[in-house]
């Protein structure tokens, strides 16, 4: 293909695996008017069909009518890794399509999926591949977000009539925040199983909503919730359950089923292991956010990299303004995002690709405590640096960045609500703490806390301790010594955590949750330490598979200031611990002031290797232009000189 | 009058001067129906139409009215102040309403008021009181938004004509973001004069845009800018100029005029000395920023505080969940930011009652370089502080905080551009530095730089060195010891910076420019050092006016915790300044959290009593019923037990 002989050899090793279907999509996003321009103007209505059609050609495409058959089928190869590129690529062109694209497949299909029965999925799931209908997914509730265990709604068996009972019991029970709520025709919702009145824990049921015709089905309610900050496009709605009655083939049924004179089985014996084992099994969707956040900060910054390079202000007397990329806090702003994204895409990579070998070999993702872990970890830290980044981005375009057309706003707006839902950060956060004390615990056959503190405290310390003596104030530009770093941090944020804990526990004998939440600095501090040291790992791992010369050597500088900017932002903590001297922690912002000058102009060759559409860029800033606001055209910036030579690969 | 008796101690003492002025415009909005409901649901035309028709109501209030009439005249006692407590709380009703308010009177109006003769401000502004007209300000241009030195639109003194010749010679020279451009009449138009073929640089022309049916004056194009992230209820727009004509008369002649047979004179020699002098006049427009920002963080902080002790997630095994204040992330999150805004409140108050005694003695604004460098500051380290803010209190309120009803939002999208307008938050840094430095300069009658060094360098080291070594461990928790740590930082990033100045320029003879740049970071950390510092002392001072004990004690924690969490943020600093140990930073750490805690529960009594009408908090989330969004609907939380006591005074 035309595209792809013109593509370089650094956007190609950015694209990965499954590179091909990636460009289809792209030619395909390319060549529909539905992605041709935004949609900020439009009523609330107009936007809603706008992406409910957008959807529509979406699942339509061959490619991926087929990745949705596969879906269905287990053991397919690599199937995640290829499901997010396609979503990355289509959150790029619209948002809140791409977030519905993750609702009908990710989640309710992830439902459907993970949780049910061959049948099941042939009933439930396969029609969406054929645009008969699309689903929802209703795990939140009003009283219970994050904490999803606490969930009210029930689901009582009647054996007489083989059917369960879909109840609403009280106002905080609510299916709230319920994405295709007001357009999809089923549900996956999760209720407090009871037979025979007993509490069998939550289960995933699927319950009819609406007909084609749109007519609700008897004792379902919805409500619109109508008007957010962003993601317009997205029917976010409540669901309210009277007394629904749904046939038994209904639950979703590998992890339990009721049996028509009503007895309970399940390959799980206890109610905490099963519900646990649910939720993993719905892990792959998770890094789903992460990819959506992705696909904002590369626009993001492929925007206001572009203009840097263009827009001219100030500069010394008597000559032409210079380039605003070239003031020392414009490079410094954006220059640790764009190796943040560089870092964010070699890791979700790593993670997409244990995820998929662990399904190929039909392995239980649940026992992989560290996988979890780094899920709900990825997902936190790239949603926040996502925020982080637009918010540069805005500001670094100015006035500029705050006209719609420029397409800022908008990804800034719809990608907010990222950090608090599919799992608020904070949460996610104690999550990654708690997989890894979890694995930890069951290497050992002990209780989590006590088990922790042997093996921690005494596994740390020598190796730390030489570790640091190995340092010299030279190396701090050497990877080495920022993976170190990461890595000391983390061990040693683990060990006092554990002892923290212990002394509240078992010596003060204080309640559970008081200690933690005593903690919860402490803990939030540890898991971004431990995903922190993840992405500079698979970054520099990464990079040693890249086999073209030039490409390496501009990786291996990205590698570098992601590296530091990581221990930068952390200097005070390792003056405290004396891991840094005052002289070493300067040199650190030396480095990196350093570094991101550095690498300024190869941004604009790496923005341009992100490879997306400039359908998907929108804004005139960046050299689309658009007719509606010729005001705010700027031409594509030319690459500096020296770029020129490295872009000739 | 009811409510102003039912006003605690406390609401009295933050509003401050003028508090029945602030208690009459409370009524006024809160019976108005025009600022009963939110408007995020309208169109683009709709939005302007009802913010014209709330723009109008608020200038016919006979408060305001009278207050624009006083504007004109000169040596009005506390005119600013006054100003700025009316303006705030316009701004909490709806930003947008506030910030044409702003652009109305502030910009358009300080510009006729401040740079005009007596005649101009009868015939160009005294009208607005009687809503005759409006008007708008144009200073920015497409190519020069912060360096307003570096603007080209054209100025000719035509003698013939007795005329001058307003042109846009450029599409960089169009005067962009303009507010009020779809719907005002007259521009304060900032263009560079020539007379006789001689540049005179920038001066402020009054040109005719458009008539009051709406027809444009002849040669007069205007572009509508239409959507942006937020402010839907501003029409920003673009002015082209094409060889407009105005009378003589239209120059603002306090600062430069021409007579009719062309003949330039000014009171200023200096074409630089006059157009600082112009800027300086409109100092106090840019305090209007921070108040702004203020009305963004109270409502933003007034809904997430209710809110987090209202909703309840997680809890101890087998008990009731906790209220999500409980949560130590919580409160660390949100107290800070509480405190933060608390000292801006007294620091406005105090910049602005310099002022006003400046302009009550009829002193020029131009010569106090601290005012100058102060007043940059605020509106900085203000519109950041409220964009990390917002942030925080959509996070805080989950999902909640993502739905318009619940009016956070709409809060970050209308503030997020006061990061960048009205000069760009890294420039207005610089002009921090630039000014102090001149400060200084002038003190000695010497170069910037040269002078600077040598008074800097040899006043500091002693007497900081002395302050370092009477700080003990046990002193943390003492304001002194915070406010001298603010202090130490300033200095000594005040003189190395000189130092690194003077190496670049002065030894290796570097252009000024690059060597400013490449100290671009240090610049603007010396500038934040300095308005922290300021912050801090300025909301000591202020506790010690508070008379009531129970007020005292409240306002003495949250200004320990707003020093703390100043140092907090900076411990880098002083761990490589050895200025902190590893041991004291540590317990600056814990004192942060413990200060969080012990304020939460006070926290529900300071939002109370910002005093902000239902009206304008409109959240449901935070106790205001909407039947538009039932779903969202929390009761207004009861203050604790012991915070009960407390307010009782």
């Amino acid at each position: 293909m035309a595209e792809l002989d013109s593509t370089s050899s650094l956007a190609r090793f950015l694209d990965g695996e499954f590179c091909e279907a990636k460009s289809e999509i792209r030619r395909e996003i390319s060549r529909c008017a539905l992605f041709q321009s935004n949609s900020y103007d439009l009523t609330l209505d107009q936007n809603r069909d706008l992406t409910a059609e957008r959807l529509s050609h979406v699942l339509g495409l061959p490619l991926i009518k087929k990745q949705l058959k596969d879906q269905v089928k287990e053991g397919q190869r690599g199937f995640l890794t290829k499901s997010l590129g396609i979503a990355e690529l289509v959150c790029a062109a619209d948002m809140a399509t791409g977030v519905k694209l993750g609702v009908v497949c990710g989640l309710y299909g992830g439902a459907i999926n993970n949780l049910g029965s061959g049948e099941q999925k042939t009933k439930w799931y396969l029609p969406v591949s054929e645009l008969e209908f699309t689903g929802m997914f209703a795990m939140t509730e009003r009283g219970h977000g994050s904490n999803v265990r606490g969930i009210l709604t029930e689901a009582r068996y009647e054996p007489s009539m083989q059917e369960f009972v879909i109840h609403t019991p009280c106002e905080d029970a609510q299916k709230m925040y319920i994405g295709n709520a007001m357009k999809g025709q089923y549900a996956a919702v999760f209720a407090q199983l009871s037979v025979n009145g007993e509490a069998q824990g939550p289960h995933c049921f699927v319950v009819p909503v609406r007909d084609p015709h749109g007519v609700l089905h008897p004792g379902v309610t919805v409500i619109d919730m109508k008007h957010k900050e962003g993601l317009h496009g997205v029917d976010n709605g409540i669901l309210i359950f009277d007394n629904v009655r749904i046939p038994r083939e209904n639950l979703l049924s590998k992890f339990g089923n009721v049996s028509a004179d009503g007895l309970y089985s399940s390959p799980i014996q206890s109610k905490s292991s099963r519900f646990n084992a649910m939720l993993a099994a719905l892990t792959p969707t998770r890094l789903g956010l992460t990819v959506q956040a992705m696909a904002a900060m590369k626009l993001g910054l492929i925007i206001a990299v572009r203009y840097s390079h263009s827009r001219r202000q100030f500069g010394p007397k008597d000559q032409d303004e210079v380039k605003i990329i070239e003031h020392q806090t414009q490079y410094l702003r954006l220059m640790p995002h764009l190796a943040a994204v560089l870092a964010l895409t070699f890791t979700t990579r790593y993670a997409a690709g244990l995820i998929d070998a662990a399904l190929y070999r039909g392995e239980d993702l649940q026992s992989s405590r560290f996988l979890q872990a780094l899920v709900a970890g990825l997902k936190a830290y790239s949603t926040w640096e996502n925020v982080a980044c637009l918010q540069e981005c805005r500001e670094c375009t100015g006035g500029m960045g705050f006209m719609m057309e420029n397409r800022i706003p908008a990804l800034k707006c719809d990608s907010d609500v990222f950090v608090t839902f599919e799992g608020d950060n904070v949460v996610m956060l104690q999550v990654v703490v708690r997989e890894l004390m979890t694995q930890y615990a069951k290497q050992l056959l002990s209780s989590p806390v006590s088990g922790l503190i042997r093996t921690w405290t005494s596994s740390a310390s020598d190796s730390l301790r030489t570790s640091f003596l190995g340092i010299t104030v030279d190396k701090v530009g050497d990877l080495r010594f920022l993976l170190k770093a990461l890595s000391y941090r983390e061990r040693v944020l683990q060990r006092s955590l554990v002892a923290r804990l212990h002394s509240k526990v078992e010596k003060n004998k204080d309640e559970f949750f008081g200690a933690w939440n005593s903690c919860l600095h402490h803990v939030t501090g540890l898991a971004l330490a431990h995903i922190h040291r993840v992405t500079l790992e698979q970054f520099a791992l990464a990079i040693e598979e890249c086999q073209v010369k030039d490409d390496h050597a501009l990786l291996s500088k990205f590698c570098l200031l992601h590296g530091t900017s990581l221990v930068y932002q952390e200097r005070a903590w390792y003056l405290e611990h004396k891991y840094l001297t005052p002289a070493t922690s300067r040199k650190i912002r030396t480095q990196l002031l350093d570094l991101c000058k550095s690498v300024k102009d190869e941004a604009l060759k790496v923005v341009s290797d992100f490879n997306i559409p400039a359908c998907c860029i929108q804004a005139p800033i960046a050299g689309v232009s658009n007719p509606r606001a010729e005001w705010a055209f700027y031409s594509q910036p030319e690459a500096p000189a020296v770029q020129k030579t490295l872009s000739k690969l």
